[in-house]
C-alpha cells in the first residue's frame, strides 16, 4: 500500500516536473504544446465569430472547438491531480481562467447561445510569458515589470490628475457645447475628452462651436504635454534599471551587496572586494 | 470670560487640526469621507446630465443634491469658524471654490436652470491630492512638480514655437484648400492644425485636395518630431530628478566623487568618507 | 557739413540700438511694442477670414489693417535707414519677410482679392523669439535648438527609413484595398500611411476588406514602435544636454576648455584649475 | 588567352569597384545617379497610378517606364557579370528586388495589368540607405540600429503583451457592443482595439452604448501608459549610445574613473592616464 502512495507520489511528482515547470526537456515540449494550443483555440473562436466563416465551416469549427474543450479538460483534471493542494490552484486566477477556459462550452448544451462566453479563453494566452521561462526573455520582462513597479505611485498621482481634468474639460464642454453636437451628458463629455487628451481622437463626437472648438484646441495642447509625463516617468526608471549594471559581488568581510561594477573596496566597511567573484 | 475665550481657542484649535491637518486618526477619517462625499456629489451631478437617469431618478438625485450641498454648507462654515483669517480663507483659491461648489444649488431656488452651473463643484476633486498627505504619494507627486517646474521655461519656449507653427501652417492650409473643403475660416484652421499637431486626428475637417495632403503630410511629419520635444524635456528632467540619489561628497583622500549616498568608505581608495560634507 | 554727417551717424546709431537690440530700456520697449502689433495685426487678418466678422465689421478690421499696415511701412524705412548695408538687409529672410508683410496690402489697391496674401505676415511672429533676448528663455531655446542640432543626422536617417517605409506600405494598400475604398492613387495611399504612421488617423480614408485591415493593424503597430524613435533621438540628446553642465572655467596653463564641474586638474595638461574663475 | 582573361578581371574588378563600392569618384557619381534614377522610376510608377494623369500623360509615362526598365535591366546584367558569385547575388535579398524590380514590365506584354506589380521596385529605394556609406550617416544609423537591436528581447516581450491585451480587450468590445455597432466579428474588434491602442483612432468603428465608452475610455488611458513603454525602451538604449564616450579607464594613482576619452591627465590627481588601459 506504501508502495503504490510512493508510485503515485513519484508520478505526481513527475506530472508535476512536466506541467508546471518548463526544466526538463518534456516539461518544455508540454509548454511549446499548449501554448501552440491555445492560440488555436483562440484562433477558432476568433474565426468562429466572422459570419462568412460560420456560415460555410461552421461545423467544422464546431468540432474543432469541441477538440480543444475536451483536451483542456484533460489538462485541468491533470493540473488538479499532480499539485499537492488541488483547492488553492483552483481558486487562483490561474486556475479559475483554467475553469472558465472549458465552462461555456459544456454550457451551451443547455443555455444556447453561452458559448461566446468562450472568449474568456483568451485569458489563457497570458500563460505564454510563463514559457517565457524557457528563453532570457524573462530577464528582460523583468526589467520592465519592476521599472513599471518602480514607477507606479508616479503612474497613479498621473492618473488622478488625467482624471480630475478630463471631469472637469468634460463638464466644460457639455456646457459649451450642449446635447445639439453630440455632448449629450457629462459622463459622454468626458469620454470624449479621455478620446481627445489621449490623441485618440475618433471624431464621432467633436466641437462644433468657435468657443468649444478653442477650448478642445486648449485641452490638446494641454493633454500633449500632460501625456508626456507618463512616457517620462517610465523612460526615467528604465534608464535606471538599465544603466544600473550592479556588480553582484559580497563584500567577502561584511557580506555586503550592491556595489557599483567599478568599486574596489567596500564602501560599508572598507575591506578589498574579491575581484574573482565579479560577475 | 477669558476662560470660554480659552474654551472656543481649544475648539478652534482642534477643529482644525481636524478639518486642515491629516495627522490625527479624526483628521484621517474626516479627509477620507470629505473626498469620498466630493466623489459621490460629482457622481451624481455627472448622473443628473443624463437624460434617461433624470427622467427616472431625477427627483432622488435632486435630494440627493441638496443633501450634498446642505453638508459642503456646514463644512464651509467650519472652515470659516476654526481658521485665524477667515477672510484669507474665503478669498483663497480654495476657498472660492469650496463657495462656488455649493451657490448654484441655492442659486437655482431663484434662477430655474442655474444648478448646472455645479459643475464648478468638479474643481473640488483637487482636494483629493491634498489628501495624499495621508501616504507617502506626496513625494512622487512633488518629484514629478518640480520636473515639471524644472522644465517650465523649455515648454514655454517650445509652446510658443508650437502656436507660431500652427497659425502659419493654419493660415496656408486656409489658402490652399479654401472654404469649400471645410477651412471656412483662418482660425478654424489653426484648430484644424492643432488637431494634426498633436496627432488627435479627429476628421470633422480633413485636406481634400492634393497639395493640402501634400502640406498636411508634411504637418504630420514635421509636428510628430516637434512633438517629441515635450516628451524629451519632461524625460530628461525626470531623469535628473529620479537618478540625483547619488551624494555629492568627494573623498578626502583621493577626491573621486559618485559615492553613493549610503557609502561610509570610498569605493576607490577605502578611505573614511567625511559625513560632514555630506550635501 | 562733417558735424551733420557725424549728427546722422549718431541718430543712425541711437535708432540701431533701439530698434535692433534689446540692451537699453528704449530698445526693450520697442520691441515689447512690435511684438504686440505684430499679434494684433495677425489677430485682425485671422478675424477678417472669419465671414460673421467680416460682414459686421469689415470696415473696422479695413482700417485697423491699413493703420497696422502703415506702422509696419514707417518701421520698414526705418530699419532701412538704420542699418549700414541696407541691400543687405533687405535681402535678408527677416528683411523679406518685413516687406512680404505690407506688400499684399498695397496691392489689393491694384489687384482685388490680393489682400489675403497678408497672411505672410504671421512669419513676423517669429521675431517673437528675438525678443526672448530680454529675458533668460534665450539659453533654454538654445539648449533645444542644440540638442536638435546634435541630433540633425539621426533624424535625417530616421525621416528616410519613414519615406520609404510609407511609400512601401502605400503601395501595398493601393494594391489590396484598391480605387474603391478610397485608395484612389498611390500618392493618396502614401498620404493614408503617413496619417496613419504619426497615429493622427482623420479617418477620411480607412481600410475596409480584411486583408488591408490587418495590413494597416501592422502599420500601426510597427509605425508606433518606430515613431518610439524620434523621442528617443531628442530625449537623449536632451538628457546629455541637462546634464552635461560643463564648467566655463579655461586651464590658467594651456587656457583649453570643456572640463567638467568636477574636474581639480586640466585633463589636457595636469595643471590646476583656478576654482575662483568657477562659474 | 590568359591575358584576356586578367583583362576581364580588370575589367570586372572596376566595375565592381564602380556598382557596389563607393570609395572612388566614379563610384560615388554611379550610386548617386543610380538613387536618382530609382527615386524617379517611383515617382512615375506613383503618378501612373493617378487617374488624370493617365488619361492625359499615360503614353509619355509608359515610354518613360520603359526606358527606366531597360536601364534597370542593364544595371542587372551588369552586376550579375561583376560579381564572383554571380547565383549568390541573384537569390540574396536585394538581388531578388532587382530583379523583381524589372520583371513586371516584362510581364506586362502577355498579361495585362500586370505592370501594377512594378510597385515592388519601391523597395530598390532601400538601396539609398547604402549610398549613406558616402556620408558619416552610416555612423548615425549604425548607432540607431545597435539601440534597437539591444532593446530587441524587450520589444518582443512588449509586443507580446500588447496582442495580448487587443485580443483580450477586442473579445470584450464584442461582446458589449455587439454586430450592430460595427463590431462585427472578434478579428475586426481586435483591429478596433489596435487602432484604439495605438492613438490611431479612425472613427469607422467607434463605441456607441455606455458600457462600451467606459471600457473604451479605460483601453485608452491604460493603452496609453502601456505605449508609453516601448518609447521608454529606445530611450533608455539610446541615451546609453549617446552617453557612451566616456572613457572606461581608471587613473592609475588614485583610480578614478569617469574620463572623457579625449583626457590625458587624471581630473582628480592630474597623474598621467595610461592610454594602454584604454578600452
Amino acid at each position: 500500500m506504501k508502495n503504490r502512495l510512493t508510485d503515485f507520489r513519484r508520478f505526481q511528482y513527475t506530472l508535476h516536473e512536466i506541467i508546471f515547470e518548463a526544466d526538463t526537456l518534456a516539461g518544455k515540449w508540454f509548454d511549446v504544446i499548449l501554448i501552440l494550443s491555445i492560440v488555436s483555440s483562440v484562433v477558432v473562436v476568433m474565426l468562429d465569430s466572422v459570419s462568412a466563416f460560420k456560415t460555410h465551416y461552421g461545423f467544422y469549427l464546431y468540432e474543432v472547438e469541441w477538440g480543444f474543450t475536451l483536451l483542456f479538460t484533460v489538462e485541468y483534471i491533470l493540473r488538479l491531480i499532480c499539485v499537492k493542494k488541488p483547492l488553492r490552484y483552483a481558486t487562483s486566477f490561474l486556475g479559475l481562467v483554467d475553469l472558465l477556459a472549458i465552462l461555456p462550452t459544456y454550457m451551451s448544451l443547455f443555455v444556447p447561445g453561452s458559448q461566446y462566453l468562450i472568449v474568456i479563453r483568451v485569458f489563457r494566452v497570458l500563460r505564454v510569458f510563463r514559457v517565457f521561462k524557457l528563453a532570457s526573455y524573462i530577464g528582460e520582462a523583468s526589467i520592465l515589470i519592476r521599472a513599471l513597479r518602480a514607477s507606479r505611485r508616479k503612474i497613479i498621482v498621473f492618473m488622478m490628475t488625467l482624471l480630475t481634468l478630463v471631469i472637469i474639460f468634460g463638464s466644460l464642454m457639455y456646457l459649451i457645447e450642449g446635447e445639439d453636437n453630440g455632448f449629450t451628458s457629462i459622463p459622454r463629455s468626458v469620454y470624449w475628452a479621455i478620446v481627445t487628451m489621449t490623441t485618440v481622437g475618433y471624431g464621432d463626437i467633436s466641437p462644433k462651436t468657435n468657443p468649444g472648438q478653442a477650448l478642445a484646441s486648449l485641452i490638446m495642447i494641454l493633454g500633449y504635454a500632460i501625456l508626456a509625463v507618463p512616457t517620462g516617468i517610465i523612460t526615467a526608471e528604465l534608464s535606471l534599471a538599465t544603466q544600473k549594471k550592479v556588480s553582484t559581488q559580497a563584500c567577502p568581510e561584511c557580506m555586503a551587496h550592491g556595489h557599483g561594477t567599478d568599486a574596489v573596496f567596500c564602501k560599508y566597511c572598507s575591506a578589498r572586494l574579491n575581484p574573482d567573484s565579479h560577475s
